[in-house]
């Protein structure tokens, strides 16, 4: 490229951090500036190493970085995000709490017109792609039924709030469509020494996160031996367009997790660089924004 | 509503105008100011008589127009746009020729500026709503191949070029999918008195417009018998994220063509309301600005 590569720092070097560091790699207009972590595993460091990427355990210690990609864990993300954009980098996240993203969004709008930045929020794929899909389900067809139907694939919600019960050494919680919105979770669980099993069936099956849900858990010996990030979504609407009923829409994907989400964060990153300064989520965001390359010829290719 | 209506001329009261002013009378934020049409059938007049709804020869004739939904054939529509553009009033098109929106778009932008209004430009469902669909493919996955496979339903563009040729008094041409962007198409002609089905058919099967395509063509008593303005489109995508291959995304919808294509005109006539002037494909459009209502509601529900 003749173009000035962007440079982008990957913080957090977890499931989705490894990802983001492939997808910045494969894009033609971006470089990885670094990664940011706590002090780690050897393996990490030789890893990053043969790459020629620097691990740091701050942000600060990088040079000309001009967004953060937040691969933390989605509780610690509001509070680095504000860090960051206070920095003047932009940031993307893919915060996944459903219900405090858009408060989250109005916070770090402030922050970030304050510092001239821009925040991408919850750039994910559900909240984030699949929230495209939604709005346009709905402007489509306004009066109706949209269901989004999740997996089969493992729910790292679910599966961090078993791991967290006592007597619990490791576990893997599946989500399973049923249709119309409705899941079934099938929860596998490693224990530890002298644990009870029923205890902990029964902890899981009156769990908040699980209650509502119908809910199998069965005991196994080792849970790594399950791990497939491999997901899935259905997405489907059947509504009315004008006064026209019975418009059948669908939208479904058969994906690797988080590949699919470092990828979405990686496009976030190039289309917060065209926003003025401030939060947004994706769905206040042109789709072209996310590409790479002149808006014409994408015109001209894709529409 | 307590906000204002918006007021919007439908021009063209055709399969797609019929659509649109439904559409608009669905909209909470909508009002129909008028359709404009060539003098016209009776059964039109007393139809929009019933309605309320004024029917004129030119929009110069009706009040307050702030948008005008252009659903005339799509030859026609470069021309009216400029026109309208120029009275200081929005377009929406649902232009179709794929080779030519591009230096449209362009074109009707510095007309558009001039002028301090927008034109929405392709604003149907292919151009339109799966032209986002196909650059959210894109971006979620850069490499691999997408595939966009029309039908079972209606071509009204194979249709009219059938109808053209001497000896034909009406006609249908089905699109039908084959798999991977390949489709067949299902001609049905009705004969003029005198006129040589096989000389038609072979007309039909060396025009340019068929040349490429499996082609059958069947004689019929009555097109009017057939017709059914279903048709739907199954778009896939198998790509590259990162590094991951094998992502599987795919959007597929069976629905009425003149009712979505009209709300989705209706979706962008809302989105002109909130550009800057000038003129834009959907996909350089936020899709949250298709919708009614509050932003932030908006994000809460659907994000």
């Amino acid at each position: 490229m003749m173009n000035e590569s962007i440079r982008v720092a990957v913080v957090g070097y977890g499931n989705i951090g490894r990802f983001a560091v492939e997808a910045l790699m494969a894009a033609p207009d971006m470089e990885v500036a670094g990664v940011v972590e706590k002090p780690s595993f050897a393996d990490n460091v030789k890893l990053l190493d043969a790459m020629g990427i620097p691990l740091v355990t701050s942000i600060r210690e990088l040079q000309g970085v001009q967004i953060a990609l937040l691969c933390t864990p989605t509780r610690s993300v509001p509070d680095i995000a504000r860090e960051i954009l206070s920095l003047g980098i932009n940031t993307v996240d893919c915060y996944d709490i459903h219900g405090n993203l858009a408060d989250l969004r109005l916070e770090l709008a402030e922050i970030a017109r304050a510092n001239n930045t821009v925040a991408v929020v919850s750039a994910g794929w559900d909240p984030g792609t699949d929230s495209i899909i939604r709005t346009m389900f709905q402007f489509m067809t306004p009066s109706g039924l949209s269901y989004t139907n999740f997996g089969p694939g493992m729910s790292m919600g679910h599966t961090v709030a078993v791991r967290d019960l006592p007597g619990v050494e490791d576990a893997l919680s599946m989500t399973m469509p049923v249709g119309a919105g409705v899941h079934r979770r099938m929860v596998y669980v490693q224990l530890q020494d002298g644990a009870s099993f029923e205890a902990i069936k029964n902890a899981i099956k009156t769990d908040p996160y699980f209650v509502k849900d119908e809910t199998h858990v069965f005991k196994v010996a080792d849970v790594n031996q399950l791990i497939d990030v491999g997901h899935g979504v259905d997405m489907e609407r059947k509504g009315v367009s004008g006064s026209t009923h019975n418009q059948m829409l669908r939208f479904s994907m058969r994906i690797n997790n988080p590949a699919l989400t470092a990828q979405v964060m990686v496009a976030a990153a190039r289309a917060s660089r065209k926003q003025m300064p401030g939060a947004y989520t994706m769905i206040q965001i042109p789709v072209i924004d996310f590409m790479h390359g002149d808006p014409d010829d994408i015109i001209r290719q894709l529409v």
